[in-house]
């Protein structure tokens, strides 16, 4: 009964040599693709540009595969490989036929199982711009709740499957969003840096949209950051008429009832003149709310185009009928064209474009339905999903590290490829999100384990590798509940702990032991502070370990913390900053919001895996009290609350640390009651936030909120709850001019100020009723969740165990780097691109102005980086990898305010010397050896 | 207040030259196509042909139209025009695929949409047998309540188009009814007089194919007619495995939601062994039922294939993989195929099949299930396609009589084409039937009015050419309620009465009139016998006409009939036949069967469109006793009887005929007591019938039915009125070895002898409920319906009207025939074939013993038969008109009774003289000038 706790560091680092070397995209070859490939269109009529689209979810009703083959039909009709088998056949038929395609999770599938003679058939298509992939990430990722990490990473992966497929014509221009409930700032920065000339997407806040149709402003210009210079994170922004859908009646798809057209005279009901007038009609109406003389119309839906001739058949028909009025006069000109296409010809207007700097959060599609409550569903699925991040940047960092015998090794064939999949696929917009169905969130999960389970063949090859030990290596993945058989039943063991970080961090590790008291000794045979401690009775019930170790739980501090918890009720009840000598008065518990059942006077809207609507604004409370017991020891200080038999809290001082960690164990949520729960912590404080406080974007810059407002538009706030709630990725903060108050969360979460000084966020849902957004499962996990610590929740050490005593030949050091990177720089991506490359990302990880110390360029000589590489050459590429920097020239947009675009300046210095400014990722393809 | 009635009669007659000519399929082109087209098979191992299909209802849930367009996608997901484009489009990746096209109602409509290259590229695909039609008559039609007559009509129809299109291989090999609901001796022996080689169908008593499965009789050999020579109406007849549908867990159509085949082994799921293993054992399972080492598969279902990829895909699939099975030593043999391959490995069996000679109705799918009420089904389309018959027959003589003139004359553009087409859609086993949707009746009934309106301009042109006369011509298409504006309003006017009959009728023409006295006289200027009556008060409210020619009611007669009446009830009494001096006993009365509303112990099958079930095997009486009044006068003698506001019947002998005519009037049938309805009349004679009734086949041979008892199987009787019930096309009767009671219908019907000496109809239908066999609409029809009279109910004189005086040099009189025709023979068609030839068919319309004098060969001269066309040709073909005669070589099968099949003998006379035997419909193209 005590935990065994190590203290180590790991450092990377490696060196290299010569100049840029040609990879990727072929050269010299001139495309026909692209904007070239573009239908002409007339100056002086109304342009009306058919996009026929399919919009594939990787995963959500069904699983990814499940709705690649077209199984399980009988839960929703959705086959993939139909799909683009039948695109492609049609798009065969008629050279004037466009076709764009978005998800490469599915289009790889597809392209493996493809005949040569096929596969040369799809490449011209590609080639003459009449098969255009748009956003091309391996799925169309979530806005609300990814990591911008992760989000990096899938773009990568599909990008750059098409264009080591496709060449310069693979490359998509425009950004293609279609679908996503919301749109973060972060998004559009990364996308704008990946080197699209353009962004679409369908679905905003319903006042935001009416207001935008009055005023034309449904196409804008998307100023992403405040760090990066214009017009580095500047994104062209576009909101779709319908949504993603066809105009009412025109939806020719095997899945709609729309008449067809009936051409032959011959036959009944002939009904051309007819779809001609509401065709025109229709055209006429959309060119009201937009600015140019072109329009855009997505013809396509969920999954459609199983069978392409229906669509292609009767637009064939729709062109040439609306055409031919022309003859009499007609103004119309109907054509078959892409997001690039019509893209091209806003740009051609030469117009100003509205300028915007907040971001698309909350989306609500009518005045009870505010979207905000898929920010926190499934939050044991969407810490899964970024501890599996961790995971993978561990296993993609000593797999280059390692060399090729991590991938073939003592242990057996490992690889980084099946959890890069995984976690690819887990950045859909209905996966890491929550708004699944139960069995592919199940599917999501395994597809993680699986990945790690190659990993972990990776990880011990490579640390056989670089240690010289073949010895087992034990993983422990159930450590956040306190389980692991080796720790709990060996008497000596060793720990490995893997920093992926490039910097050394101090890290407690917790370990669930059975002895009483243990030695630990670091590498070099130096003891290390430890302390064993009972496990709390919430995580593992086991009633004898409960008695020793009581103390008074009034409060707890460390040399830079002071917290302090009311004698009456066990709460929380300040906290003290000794550094600083500042003081916050700070209460904390934990709250429930009765879920709204759809059968109330405003709306029948209930609360679901997409919408929160509590059916009251005052949160019940779980308990008035706590019951607590502490814990003090040299390396740990413990407060142990009990709010309920499925509420409790581990408030937690570690020595030496400037954060104090909250771990709450929640659930099962009780549902005896027959009420739907959505359970909150809330943090009131004695801070004047006068309505404000902040969220980061994805991880990264924050964004300044404030309550019932939104910065670029009237909001009439119907909903004073779910209507002030915001996605948290990483952190969230309110602030006045004496104090802040930062929260960091170990995974995506939602939350608001609705109180001046309070910041709430949710933790857990479990609802009763599906919220009628498509996925017709009420959120019901019955699962407990826990966090996992709020200490470097991003990257975090991997732990490895090996029994008993090591060899004497072991190596029990290594650092890939030669010294740490300085503070500014993270070191988001290392990884190994092929054979011969890696791909290396540096992000400068402040904000302008966010640090007096920080905040500044910072250079870094990548020659002096790594300790075992040797790198023969550099090329700096987008941020997604798929374009040489040099070759990036992206559309420019002036905005409303007059102001010109300031022009990119990317100053050349040494090829090895790299400088970053705030909020700047720097991408390098290195070759090495 | 008086009718005026006419008494005419017209004769036809032609006269011709010289020898027979070639036309319609290619001669000398040899074919690649048929039976040398067909995959290889395995000896030594079990064969399963796959054959993909569809089957494509020329109307039901919609329109044919819609169907064909893909219209009304809400009511069913249906469209012909998507299924045709798809399969071409599959068959041409990979010249192993099959497919089996049936209707050519939907192919012809396709082909006229195609371009050039696309008709080329078909082409090719039938001649390599890759697309092979089957069946191939404009629809599949119903075999209970259509008429031969139109039947050959339409399977013409159909057979042309594809012999004029395709040539030699386009001619189908095989008749197949996949899903009407029952099956006609009459068309089995139609479709062996068509050249089939072979018929498959999937649907028979429940009872009969479990006896047959345990005896492996599901294939067979059907003598299809009692009078003629075998095998001329021997048809090889094989009972599909799953109706039409593949077997469970096959289906992988869009429609479906069966399992697709996962064979990437990277993606979840992988399930080809399952598939294979599940495949095999129901392969085997098969084969147990089954005489051969071949079995079918039929690989499709209702208006499958829309998206042919999916179905092709996993069919490839499956087919490698079942296959791959055999290197370790699998023994079945997977294959795509079709019936006429499947047909020919069964030929080549070289087995004995059991005899079959009487016919498969009633059907029933479970024990409570007998599809015996669409025998009735919507009564007064049924009527209406009867009635449209004998308007296109009359069309298509006077097209040909009076030339190119009566296409483009005084009247118009007229045509025939229309009605031709419209009633080959009406034959349908969804259309005539009863069985479709109340809109979908609707537009059958409008397609026959179209075309009637069509053919009434060719009559008019047509008459005005023989006759001399252009003026207007009137018709009143609703003599049967009496209403005709021009005879009820016009002091003078003419009658022109057609008689499409090749030999003199005499005809009561009834005709409602205004005046209270007429003068009639003929062609000639010589009076006619004619009797003004009272409209019955059923037919018209007109109660000052009610008065003045009551009688007594107890007893009409004339020279050969006397009819009575029981003075108490009012209800016939008994008939007696005053030429034979025979006498019997006959009471008549109507009746109601309280519909099954499904809500019982047995069984929850309702009564509806297809399914007849009484909730009692006793009806309700409509009224014991009927209010009565008669009319008597020197043409006709009328007893009116009057049962329930909704319920009446004209009892009616006309002098000198020998019929007593019996014209009921239904409906509306109430429903107020929430009881759905069927209605029918029972007639209750002395005749010791010992169970045994008889009833018509399509029109022609007659069938001995006997109660409780099928003649090829042991019936267990579930059902003891539905299931004695039998389709009644044109007439039954009961006997005994004096009497006979003879009913002839206007209509086809349903009936059966439920009680010795009984013999009942059912009239009209009205439910409230679905019956759940896919028509989701209870059969709720609200009109009334009218019997047309019972004289020439087949083919009826058509009348026309001209207002005022003739003009003096009108031609008044005129024959297309030199002479009548002998009793025994009848002018069953007559029509255009193209500019210089026409169809003609003789039927010798007696069955062998059925006449001391006219069951005997008789012999017409052809030359002699027409009075005003010059023939210069005639050919011989075979009953449907696309073989030539001398070219029909139909498989030879052996029935397990040992006997060897008959030889056929054609017998060769002079070309001109033509020899029918009984029952013989003998089939010629003649060249005229």
């Amino acid at each position: 009964m005590a935990a065994r706790c190590l203290h180590l560091a790991a450092l990377l680092s490696f060196f290299s040599g010569a100049l840029p070397f040609p990879l990727g995209p072929e050269a010299g070859k001139s495309p026909t693709c692209g904007y070239e490939s573009c239908h002409a269109t007339q100056p002086d009529m109304l342009n009306v540009h058919l996009v026929p689209h399919t919009h594939d979810d990787v995963g959500w009703l069904k699983t990814v595969d499940q709705y690649f083959y077209g199984d399980r039909n009988d839960i929703q009709h959705a086959g993939v490989q139909y799909i683009l088998d039948s695109v492609v056949d049609q798009l065969l038929k008629n050279p004037d036929r466009r076709f764009i395609y978005v998800e490469t999770a599915f289009f790889y599938r597809w392209w493996r199982q493809q005949s040569s003679s096929m596969k040369q058939t799809v490449k011209q298509l590609v080639e003459e711009g009449r098969l255009e992939f748009v956003n091309g990430g391996w799925c169309m990722s979530d806005e609300a709740t990814t990591h911008y990490s992760s989000v990096i990473d899938q773009m990568t992966l599909g990008l750059r499957f098409l264009n080591e497929t496709f060449g310069l014509c693979g490359r998509p221009r425009v950004a293609w969003h279609i679908d996503p409930f919301g749109h973060a700032r972060e998004h559009a920065s990364m996308f704008a840096q990946m080197g699209y000339d353009g962004f679409f997407f369908g679905r905003l806040d319903y006042q935001d949209r009416s207001q935008r149709m009055a005023t034309k402003d449904q196409e804008l210009l998307w100023r992403a950051s405040e760090s990066l210079t214009p017009p580095m994170a500047d994104l062209f922004t576009g909101i779709l008429p319908n949504g993603y859908n066809p105009p009412d009646g025109f939806c020719w798809d095997q899945s709609c009832d729309d008449p067809p057209i009936r051409d032959d005279p011959e036959l009944e009901d002939y009904n051309v003149d007819d779809v001609v007038n509401r065709f025109v009609a229709i055209a006429k109406s959309q060119s009201m709310v937009y600015k140019t003389n072109h329009i855009i119309m997505t013809m396509g839906s969920d999954f459609q185009y199983e069978n392409a001739n229906l669509w292609y058949k009767n637009l064939d028909k729709l062109i040439r009928y609306v055409n031919a009025e022309q003859a009499g006069g007609g103004k119309v000109n109907v054509l078959y064209s892409t997001p690039s296409c019509y893209l091209q010809e806003l740009h051609r207007a030469n117009s100003t474009w509205a300028l915007k700097t907040d971001d698309f959060f909350p989306y609500a599609d009518a005045a009870h339905d505010f979207w905000t409550g898929y920010f926190t569903s499934r939050p044991a699925l969407k810490r899964y999903e970024r501890i599996s991040n961790s995971n993978l940047q561990t296993c993609n960092q000593l797999e280059v590290l390692g060399g090729p015998d991590s991938r073939k090794g003592p242990f057996g064939e490992g690889d980084s490829q099946t959890l890069k999949e995984a976690m690819a696929v887990a950045q859909h917009h209905d996966a890491v999100s929550g708004t699944e169905k139960q069995h592919v969130a199940n599917d999501y999960a395994r597809r993680l384990a699986d990945g790690w389970q190659r990993c972990q063949v990776l990880v011990s090859n490579s640390l056989a590798a670089l240690s010289g030990s073949t010895a087992e290596r034990i993983y422990c993945d159930n450590l956040n509940i306190s389980v692991c058989p080796l720790t709990e039943a060996s008497k000596k063991f060793s720990v490995n702990v893997y920093n992926p970080l490039a910097r050394p961090v101090s890290h407690p590790v917790r370990l669930p032991v059975n002895g009483s008291s243990y030695e630990v000794t670091d590498a070099n045979g130096k003891p290390v502070d430890c302390q064993v401690l009972p496990v709390s009775s919430s995580t593992k019930e086991d009633p004898h370990l409960q008695d020793p170790l009581l103390q008074d739980p009034h409060s707890i501090q460390n040399k830079f913390l002071r917290v302090t918890f009311d004698p009456d009720t066990g709460l929380l009840s300040g906290l003290s900053n000794l550094e600083t000598k500042q003081s916050v008065k700070l209460s904390q518990n934990f709250y429930w919001y009765n879920a709204s059942d759809g059968n109330d006077a405003l709306s029948i809207q209930p609360s679901g895996a997409y919408i929160f609507r509590p059916n009251s604004s005052t949160p019940f409370t779980i308990s008035r009290s706590a019951k607590t017991e502490s814990i003090q020891g040299v390396v740990v200080q413990e407060v142990r609350q009990v709010f309920s038999p499925w509420a409790s809290q581990v408030v937690r001082l570690y020595a030496g640390r400037r954060e104090l960690e909250l771990e709450w164990t929640l659930g099962p949520v009780p549902i005896g009651d027959a009420l739907g729960k959505e359970v909150i912590t809330r943090f009131d404080t004695g801070i004047r936030t006068s309505e404000y406080f902040y969220t980061d974007s994805n991880g990264r810059e924050m964004l300044r909120r404030r309550k019932d407002f939104r910065p670029s538009w009237t909001l009439r706030q119907s909903e004073p709850i779910a209507g002030n709630y915001y996605p948290i990725n990483s952190r969230a903060f309110i602030k006045d001019e004496e104090d802040q108050l930062t929260v960091v969360t170990d995974r995506s979460q939602g939350g608001g100020s609705i109180h001046n000084g309070s910041l709430e966020i949710m933790l857990h849902r479990r609802l009763l009723y599906d919220d009628v957004r498509g996925v017709v499962e009420p959120l019901n996990e019955t699962s407990d969740i826990f966090p996992e610590g709020l200490v470097q929740v991003v990257l975090q050490p991997l732990l490895s165990f090996t029994e008993g005593e090591l060899h004497p030949d072991t190596r029990l050091e290594f650092s890939g780097l030669q010294a740490a990177l300085p503070p500014a720089v993270h070191l988001l991506t290392l990884t190994q691109w092929d054979e011969d490359s890696l791909l290396l990302r540096l992000e400068h990880q402040f904000q302008k102005g966010e640090s007096k110390v920080n905040s500044e360029p910072v250079t870094v000589n990548l020659q002096k980086m790594f300790s075992t590489l040797k790198l023969l050459g550099v090329s700096e590429m987008n941020l997604s990898a798929n374009q040489w920097k040099d070759e990036m020239k992206r559309f420019d947009w002036t905005p409303q305010t007059g102001e010109k675009p300031l022009l990119k300046e990317f100053p050349q210095r040494s090829v090895w010397e790299v400088t970053l400014r705030p909020m700047e990722i720097r991408t390098f393809l290195l070759r090495v050896r």
